[in-house]
């Protein structure tokens, strides 16, 4: 059983990026330049907003924090956006989600100029994926491309499950996987809550890829010998035996599953970190490609 | 076995429809306008423009043909969308496939306003499609919905196998069988031509849907009893006892298949009629959500 280290292959893209980013400065070439709007002081979006600023500036990227208020209203969010899609210094930029519930996301989604949308859920850019044209890939199902690439895994032709069919990750990565690519070609089923005989798809799949959020939810007893696992899942567990009181968990009880795979994510550093590496490989392609349509 | 009647089904489709505009006439409502661009003197494309002027007519659609010349200019193409577009009497246009190839089809396609895009094929709705977001669902994959949906073909939870990954067809259809809606919720696997074992995937499917575009390929020992059977496909196989020489098959085998099935769609008179009816749904859509976007 491998290890797909999400947290080496994320310092490996990071570092190649700043490569890039060292070249641009030497021939006195504009950086790329990462804008991220956050609404309010949710904990778990202000951490991870951070973290994406504070990985702009480790690959010398330029950043902007838009920082509003909670109770800031939907047309001075809009006005934000607005200010950003035209400022040319910035070559891309995110609206941290959850937004409070009295904006409309949807709305708010569809007024980032989809050549700025690196986080790649303005429905033009889905569409693009869909269509297999030139667009920003969601970080998550990008990031997982981009693990079973570099790790050499063969795809083509492969049976692959997806578990979970959320806008973000399930449904992206069935069909990018089906698409002709490298880690693509595969032959895809995409299960969700209403499957029935789930573990009669799971038990003959040579890859799978988790993403229902329920923690530890698929078992050893549910797949094949030899099988492929990236587990998108991250959830806390109660466990008074740690200092917090709580684990993280993945979808997959990695105890049962890990025995029987080739090679498998674990949770914390799979997944996870290459969620930002991608992010900032968009914000590259969109400093560099120009806004190509 | 019961055949899946497109032809009759489309017929009730654009009955529907006819009582809808005719009741827009007595409150003295705009009735849907639907214009369609046709580049060129290619037999199939005329035949399938007149077609739809024709059922325009039929349900009392207003219609306007753009009739250019094989060497318009993709200059001169764009121009005439842009009107279109702008043409407030206009609801809904399509620009019919394929275009001469000194024009760039991507470019064409994305010149179209979504909002007019009735043959869902600008990446907007594509994208909107896939986010289960309001739209216009492509005409193929839409009136395979509504046939299964017409015949109460239940399909959640159910195994459906989707053959062939095209753009118009393919993709979308696995994208919609898989959403939360009435013909959906099923565990669809796409499968294709890199798909290793595919009589494994086609044997134990509930729903085959086909559209590969290989005559009569799927025949009646890769299929179980009582499948259901949607065939997408339309080709022309040389017959010497015809007299016009050729005989109309889909992908699948019906002599082998037709057995075995509960439900089946002829070829020609299943799938092929509702296109034109959906198209017409769209249109009456686009003309009375006004421009949801």
């Amino acid at each position: 059983m491998v290890l797909l280290d999400g947290k080496k292959t994320s310092g490996d893209i990071k570092s190649e990026i700043a490569i890039v980013v060292s070249e641009m400065k030497k021939n006195n070439k504009k950086v790329p330049h990462l804008a991220a709007i956050l609404v309010g002081t949710d904990g778990a979006s202000m951490t991870y907003v951070g973290a994406k600023v504070k990985a702009c500036k480790l690959v010398g990227f330029d950043s902007t924090l838009v920082d509003l208020p909670a109770d800031t209203s939907e047309e001075i969010l809009m006005a934000e956006i607005e200010k950003l899609n035209t400022n040319t210094d910035v070559d891309g930029f995110i609206v941290q989600l959850p937004l409070p519930k009295h904006i409309d996301e949807q709305k708010v989604l569809k007024a980032i100029n989809p050549d700025k949308d690196v986080d790649g859920f303005h429905p033009t850019n889905v569409g693009r994926m869909s269509l297999d044209l030139p667009c920003f890939l969601p970080a998550t199902p990008f990031g997982v491309l981009e693990l079973l690439e570099r790790y050499n895994i063969e795809t083509s032709g492969k049976d692959v499950v997806v578990m979970g069919r959320s806008h973000i990750v399930g449904r992206p990565m069935s069909i990018l996987m089906s698409q002709k690519r490298k880690a693509g070609d595969a032959t895809v089923t995409l299960v969700h809550s209403r499957t029935k005989n789930l573990a009669s798809y799971t038990k003959k799949a040579d890859i799978i890829i988790v993403a229902i959020g329920i923690s530890e939810f698929l078992k050893g007893d549910m797949v094949k010998e030899g099988v492929v696992i990236v587990d998108v899942g991250i959830t806390r567990v109660p466990d008074a035996t740690k200092k917090k009181g709580f684990r993280l968990a993945g979808d997959v009880e990695f105890a049962s599953v890990a025995p029987k795979a080739s090679f498998i994510t674990p949770v914390p550093g799979g997944v996870g970190p290459m969620t930002i590496a991608m992010l900032l490989k968009n914000t590259l392609l969109a400093s560099t490609r120009g806004q190509e349509k």
